[in-house]
């Protein structure tokens, strides 16, 4: 299987990165960009079939060290792999 | 609307960052992982309701600033914006 983890800050959480892209937008000339929030984007092949135990394992990686779970929240997608 | 931008490395191009995972994952007791590649997630609001206009400068941000796109590949989606 392979899941693609989004992990994006908790609302009212501070996010520096997403301002400075923010400002830096405005300074290239695009108006109009009203709030912008950086997250992390993880994709893991996992070498595991059975969507329940990679659907545990995944999460079970978030919560020890893919996502700081008290600023962060994290949702994944598991899609199969198709063997080429 | 609100564009969520997904930004990935190219394959081919090296990831360091999910080689630290990949290792971090495997020193956990995790088995069975068998890529791990980190990307960047950003969420815009844009003051914009017409969704053509707001394709083109979403691409135009991305082209210009927000993706490297010798070794980065990008994609969105756009939704709009339930105001409240």
């Amino acid at each position: 299987m392979k899941a693609v983890i989004r992990i994006t800050l908790k609302n009212g959480v501070l996010d520096p990165q997403g301002k400075a892209i923010s400002h830096a937008l405005d300074a290239l000339g695009f108006k109009g960009v009203e709030e912008v929030r950086q997250g992390k984007l993880i994709e893991i092949e996992l070498n595991e079939n059975d969507e329940t135990r990679a659907k545990q394992q995944i999460t079970e990686m978030c919560e020890k060290l893919l996502a700081n779970t008290v600023i962060e929240n994290y949702e994944f997608e598991l899609t199969p792999v198709v063997s080429s």
